[in-house]
């Protein structure tokens, strides 16, 4: 079994293997995921998708690690039954707390949005000193100081930023409210000389635009991007494929009434009724390595 | 049985039988009813209470109506199972969508939050134009806009704000942003000459202060405290008792990091560890009428 260096775990034959139809599998505690799902979709277009959004229990963000874990692996578990050969962890919360066991549990990769964003930053900064915001479940797990200062002598200067999940969703992507609850966060970090941020949680994508106008000197990192990149290394380059529409199968935990519409402005494009799938009927066990 | 005028159901005995010893059942999505719990601790000062805060599947506000129900329906039962003689709904969510089938489903009298305030604010209103706010799904309901236009000719004009309860939760009780949020949220409200506005969350009474500075000629109705007067009504006056220092259990299903230092804010004193009691071991049938 080989190891592609930095990715953390074998790759086994995926890399030689002709091209293997089978779906990725995607999840998160809810919609921010999508916004990690449109650039796997960009990044490769000719692959099938399959998203599971536990919306029935979103946030995860407050939940007690067991209880984020014991979440994790019933969402696996549903995207096992779909025959899934990779699980891209699309949930910053999940990613820092449960992706061990699960890559020790599951029997295909499984990949998370914190380590590609932690090595994008790491060597993108010139002053060394890089700013990360997220969720407070994400920034108390440190889960991307220990991920960023693993390539380097780097400054990590973190915030959890509780208010910008319910911003987003929420639409007030640039309004004076907007920029004075970024003021009020951002400013410790600013006054670090951070020259990069990276923007660890799926719902900050959205107010990309906002944080290049109020600070047009600093790189923003987001991790949907990259995490895509490392997919895309996992499944193989099918680059000579012609690109397709990519197929994609959206499943939800809990219909909520304003889903499409912010569905849609996550993933940039119009999104159809999901399909809902009571928790109840999520398998609670997942198979093994054999 | 009798009716007694306005609160909607029948008294039954209650308020010509002796003291009842039994505790009094409170639930709430999650912290946000301790706001209501602290009125009635107030003025029930010789009364035991059983809190139950669902924080593992807070907040309520984005599920589907059934789903909704039928996690009122649990949290009911688990305080049936403490033999409570009153069960105050301190949720606004459950209040708007499930208030009527918990009555006739539960064996003891069932309040809520809305038809307290909802009369409260049709009583003291002088321009007949009254201001809700509250969470997308209280708003979406109408639940007040119904309630209050009962009680005659009179202006609702609400506005779902929901960036109000994360701003809460972070402690930014008044900070730039603060003001710009509600700002931003009342502009509309105050240009239709409300002067009297109900806080429809049992997050809001915290902001209490910020909005009294913001606008003073405007009233604020705090669903809590109008819910304790109703409450202290089926339960019986015992004025003539000993005033004790109210017992209070109060149980969480899922334990979160910052529950006691948010929790104490919320109701005005210092709070113990909460018990963690799971979902899992949540009853899920409630007793009938027989």
């Amino acid at each position: 079994m080989k190891l592609r260096r930095g990715l953390g775990f074998p790759l086994r034959n995926f890399d030689v293997m002709p091209r293997d139809s089978r779906p990725i599998g995607v999840f998160d505690s809810g919609i921010g995921g999508l916004s990690v799902l449109k650039h796997l979709m960009q990044t490769m277009p000719h692959e099938r998708f399959v998203y599971l959004g536990d919306t029935a229990r979103v946030p995860y963000g407050n939940r007690s690690t067991e209880t984020v874990k014991s979440y994790a692996r019933q969402c696996s578990a549903f995207l096992l039954q779909h025959d899934v050969k990779l699980i891209v962890v699309a949930c910053n919360t999940v990613s820092a707390v449960a992706l061990d066991e699960l890559r020790k549990e599951l029997s295909v990769p499984v990949i998370g949005v914190i380590e590609p964003a932690a090595r994008e930053a790491a060597s993108s900064t010139s002053s060394r000193h890089i700013g990360v915001i997220g969720t407070r479940a994400t920034i108390n797990s440190e889960a991307y100081t220990h991920a960023i200062i693993q390539h380097g002598d780097l400054h990590v200067h973190s915030r959890a930023c509780p208010l910008l999940v319910p911003l987003v969703e929420e639409g007030w992507l640039d309004t004076a409210a907007t920029r004075a609850i970024i003021e009020e966060y951002l400013r410790p970090l600013i006054a670090q000389q951070i020259d990069t941020l990276v923007l660890g949680c799926t719902h900050y994508p959205l107010l990309t635009p906002v944080l290049t106008d109020m600070y047009p000197d600093v790189r923003l990192v987001d991790c949907g991007q990259w995490t895509a990149a490392e997919a895309a290394l996992i499944v193989g380059d099918h680059a000579d494929e012609q690109p397709s529409i990519p197929m994609v199968d959206i499943y939800v935990t809990d219909a909520t009434p304003t889903f499409n519409l912010v569905a849609s402005r996550f993933l940039g494009m119009p999104v159809n009724e999901p399909v809902v799938v009571t928790i109840d009927s999520l398998p609670t066990s997942v198979e093994r390595i054999s």
